[in-house]
């Protein structure tokens, strides 16, 4: 569930009819009221957190685990980086609630690292959109495969009026005018000719719809191709199985090499 | 040396002249010859590398190590993090030349995490920036040890007729109007009001003299407080043997449990 979603409470009442066993609440400080009343559904909770301050609370305040996502990751993201967060969230709580770290991982030899720093365990997505198994167009497929880590952007905000939360995709012809757009906007508020609040809402409504056109249309051009800084590692289509299989390889033969 | 220094050349006569044993490349491609001349000096050859492609080629070319660093770290920065950079190129370079991994690096089980994939050592700056020894200004050191990760930041290009490369420095006043001075300069470009060579010039001298004035002077708010993200993890003034000291412990503790 996202923590910014206007019916989150509806939301939650239809985990609960459905007696769903895990819930996972992402996109920022969880409002009033909305952990207690998971909680009371019975289901576990699993709560993102960007900051130490933050995930501290969220443990007091009862959450059953927490995903510390880094900057790396694609789509909406923070401004720190996996292991930057890793070093300083794991060795003050992995010991109190489970944590999963994620944000550009595309190795075992990764996961067996954050392992070895305390985490319970890893989140990746990036890795598996060009799964068999992954409905996603076959332009959006052949996008990732395409991509080096370094054409994975985050978007740029560039005027302080007007808030832009980062989102990390692949570059293409919508990231540019995503940047006209924005002095096209602030030049309209320059010249007094939009209000303040018609014109966060035009930033806003920009991208409206830009993921599923990517995804499902296979309009890469011109919707949002959210990519993580792994894009670079994904180099073909193929089973989830396999790509599970690769990862569990790297990652046992880097726990065994430390045995020796 | 910077790749870039106009007296390149000259720069490597003058390590030659004084027997350097060791000689770092950073900032970008080196230039046409500038790996044949550093290497007849007799010394040993650093060079950074900010993707796989490139190492491959400088390994070709002769250099004796390399160094990768991730866009965690403060001053001129690439655009993928350490992670991602150590998970692409540790694999398929560190059993060639020795390879030191650099960018957000603040505890000592990050360290093992490095060496356990391959690298041979790490780089750090912004833990040592506070040390005792170290002769920034106290009011440098301060910001360090107020600050958080989230607030080292790469400074934003907002028009792509005017190239930033970005630079990871603590937010303060400077960030803001260097913002507002782009925004100027491409507003004068539009108006025709200045030659493209100009304002690329009065972006590029924008910071000229910032990071001694920040450093020396004290000046935290109208200077370029460059910092890594691992800033977070600076916590007090402190011996370089100290800050050594505790890194060394942490790895070691580390690197122990494995063992188990």
């Amino acid at each position: 569930l996202i923590t910014m979603h206007p019916d989150l409470f509806e939301l939650i009442a239809v985990c609960a009819k459905h007696k769903v066993g895990h819930v996972v609440l992402a996109g920022g400080l969880p409002p009033k009221g909305s952990i207690e009343a998971i909680k009371e559904t019975g289901a576990k909770l699993i709560a993102f957190s960007p900051a130490l301050a933050l995930a501290k609370k969220l443990i007091r305040s009862g959450v059953d685990a927490l995903v510390i996502e880094g900057m790396e990751a694609g789509g909406h993201i923070g401004p720190v980086s996996t292991s930057v967060l890793a070093q300083e969230m794991l060795p003050e709580i992995a010991e109190q609630v489970p944590v999963f770290v994620a944000g550009g991982i595309g190795r075992g030899e990764a996961i067996a690292g954050y392992l070895d720093m305390g985490a319970a365990g890893v989140q990746l997505g990036t890795l598996f959109v060009c799964a068999t198994e992954s409905i996603a167009h076959a332009n959006f497929k052949k996008a990732f495969i395409r991509a080096s880590a370094r054409d994975a952007i985050a978007s740029v905000q560039i005027d302080a009026r007007l808030p832009v939360i980062p989102v990390r995709a692949l570059k293409n012809a919508s990231s540019e005018l995503f940047t006209a757009k924005q002095r096209e906007v602030a030049g309209h508020l320059d010249g007094g000719r939009v209000e303040m609040a018609e014109a966060q809402l035009q930033i806003e409504h920009y991208w409206a719809g830009a993921l599923r056109r990517a995804v499902i249309d296979g309009d890469v051009e011109h919707g949002s191709v959210m990519a993580g800084q792994s894009v670079g590692m994904v180099k073909r289509e193929e089973p989830v199985a396999d790509i599970i299989g690769g990862l569990m390889t790297q990652a046992a033969a880097a726990l065994e090499a430390r045995a020796v």
